[in-house]
């Protein structure tokens, strides 16, 4: 995870923030990312039923372009959900000012908000600081640093990725921005925010081929954590392609392909990391690695079972080993097994087996690997290959702090 | 909510409390319960996968005994769960002396264990209490008010519940005992630890109608309550009918069939409250009002992902009207809606209507009907007509403390 974004950022967009007033920090709050020229685009839009309006506008915009976007406006500080017709007018106005500003249609410019909900956007503030960010965009890391610090809330960390791959003398780069510290439970889904993920390569690919790549990875990355398991109205994440690299993803060889996925895998491991790694009062940064079910996604149910549970994750929170907690969870999640075919693991050391505690269970050394920030639970179902890697967090007085603040 | 245990229990029952030494307080930890004679009985247990020991033995001796019950071991300070076969081994034991002590088969003793997982039950001390209990047996209130206390683990406050009903110059009473403060998210199922209710009656009805009689009181009580979703592994309710009443069910009046059936709903919904009253940490009882869904099952499936959602907890223990989070949660909950038929009132005040803010939503008055310890959220889906109330409470920085204490 860097720390700040380094040289060799994907070649055919810019990026800049500026401060539009929306944020009640008086901090950059206007994210704008501008490809040099419509470029095919992947997105996934949260599942929840409840949507916020630019996520509505964004979804239309997406199905009229055919899958072209030119240009992203993001807002912090304000959501811009359950807003009614004057949030989705808001985000279509947006897009109007923006096309004219940037150089394209409407429809090709895509709408984010995240902060809170319910209330109005003001959304002249941001319309009046479109041409101010116009001005500013370059292709230059500190630019897309900025870009990727105006989209954050509560977050208290910069959440960037980078990598590249060489080929023929070519260079191909991915870079990622994301935000989110709370309401972290993403599930996205094909088109259909507040965790929001913006990743740019310049690769030469169609906006199906982009599809069909991104989707495995955030499935085993972003669809597998959990903060507080509060999937929220406005997660959305981007992929954009502007082809500037000159390689093409039609003619490419395998090895290319598979280098490609690899690293729009590990850039999104990283962003997914970083999520958690900075969720709302985080202490422990938990991995649990489910095995041995009877197909994937009785894995995953399990493993959000775990992930979601009150009485597991205040116990991580002070390294208690107490692994009945982790057992109940599973046997509560609707799956069906046998409690004495698992087995389970904290960083490696025996924990539970054949239905009971196993014998060469260690309270204090586990506790001590439960000390660490960073450390796996694996619970082998004794079914069948079914597999699941999910990453999560505890439930800290912290936490409970953040979210109960309020005063009248 | 009576806060102890009045004159006119059901006749047929006598119920004692000894101390065996499994608690680590030293406190009462065996409550008896005995019957004049095997007496029909109707069970539900937790649909964990993960099961205590007493469940699974007490599986098998209520299905050997064809629904009869004379006696009830309860143990607390140690679920007997996750111990393997030496678990179940001390289970079985344990219904063996006790027929031996009670005078009736083993099958007719029905065991239970509440407190801590995965730690080997000292059954040797449950079973050298078991004379003295036989002793001091008596169909007296204090008795009856011994027997509850003594089942109790981290609750704060005795959880009993009595109703009589008049027929033909009889009368037939109904007494209930409760435990349960953390791990509550019970999903009850017809015979398949850590809420714990038993139920007496002097009704003479058969074990056949008792079930039938049972499953829509605890579906309308018990199923439909949570503290943190935790669905235990020892979750155990049970029913014993007398018949000393000598009022039978078989010939009874719809009228007197309507009147038992309307007191045993009243006691179930009393002692469920108490139970989340009682609850960890809380400091906000919630009613969750779900109207205009598709179905029943959808209703509760909305109320439960609300119940569950950290965000909405921790927002009523600050007495935060942050509406959007009780819409995202429903929006999460996988039940297929449309936001802008949907309307949401705390107390009866508007809140959310046609897709945005009310405009008659008054925050300060919202607050300050969300500062009272109890009150209702009504959220009307506009799709139909499923309901359910559902009771749940508030994520405290006490529950935190509660569940995370650990010391090495």
């Amino acid at each position: 995870m860097a720390s700040s974004v380094r040289k060799d950022l994907p070649l055919g967009f810019r990026w800049a923030a500026v401060k539009a007033g929306i944020k009640a920090s008086g901090r950059p709050d206007v994210a704008i990312a501008v490809a040099d020229k419509p470029c095919p685009a992947a997105v996934m839009f949260t599942r929840n039923q409840v949507v916020a309006a630019p996520i509505i506008v964004g979804r239309e915009n997406i199905a009229a372009s055919t899958g072209l976007v030119k240009a992203i406006v993001v807002n912090a500080g304000n959501a811009n959900c359950a807003t009614g017709q004057t949030g989705i007018d808001a985000a279509r106005a947006t897009c109007t000012e923006a096309a004219k500003i940037f150089g394209c249609n409407a429809n090709e410019v895509f709408p984010s908000s995240t902060g809170i909900i319910g209330v109005p956007l003001p959304v002249e503030k941001l319309i009046a600081a479109l041409p101010s960010a116009a001005d500013a965009l370059e292709n230059r890391p500190s630019y897309a640093e900025d870009f990727a610090n105006a989209i954050m809330t509560t977050d208290t960390k910069l959440k960037v990725a980078q990598g590249a791959i060489e080929h023929d003398g070519k260079t191909v780069h991915l870079f990622g921005a994301a935000k989110g510290a709370g309401m972290i439970g993403p599930q996205l889904g094909p088109p259909h925010a507040t965790m929001l993920v913006y990743l740019f390569t310049d690769l030469d690919i169609s906006a199906a081929d982009l599809r069909m790549v991104l989707e495995p990875a955030v499935d085993a990355s972003f669809n597998s954590i959990s903060v507080d398991g509060d999937t929220s109205t406005n997660d959305t994440l981007l992929l954009l392609a502007s082809g500037a690299s000159n390689v093409a993803w039609s003619t490419a060889s395998a090895d290319l392909r598979n280098a490609f996925t690899g690293e729009l895998q590990n850039i999104c491991n990283e962003l997914a990391h970083a999520i958690i790694d900075d969720g709302e009062g985080v202490t422990h940064v938990v991995t649990l690695d489910i095995t041995g079910a009877r197909n994937d996604a009785e894995a995953k149910t399990i493993a959000r079972s775990i992930a979601h549970s009150p009485l597991c994750k205040t116990a991580w929170s002070s390294a208690d080993p107490n692994w009945g907690r982790l057992l109940a969870a599973a046997g509560y999640s609707g799956v069906e097994f046998d409690p004495t075919h698992v087995t389970v693991t904290i960083g490696n050391l025996p924990v539970f087996e054949n239905g009971m505690r196993s014998p060469a269970f260690d309270e204090a050394a586990t506790h001590a690997i439960m000390q660490q920030r960073e450390y796996t639970i694996a619970m082998n179902m004794g079914q069948g290959q079914g597999k699941c890697r999910f990453l999560t967090c505890d439930l800290t007085v912290e936490y409970v702090h953040i979210n109960a603040d309020y005063s009248t």
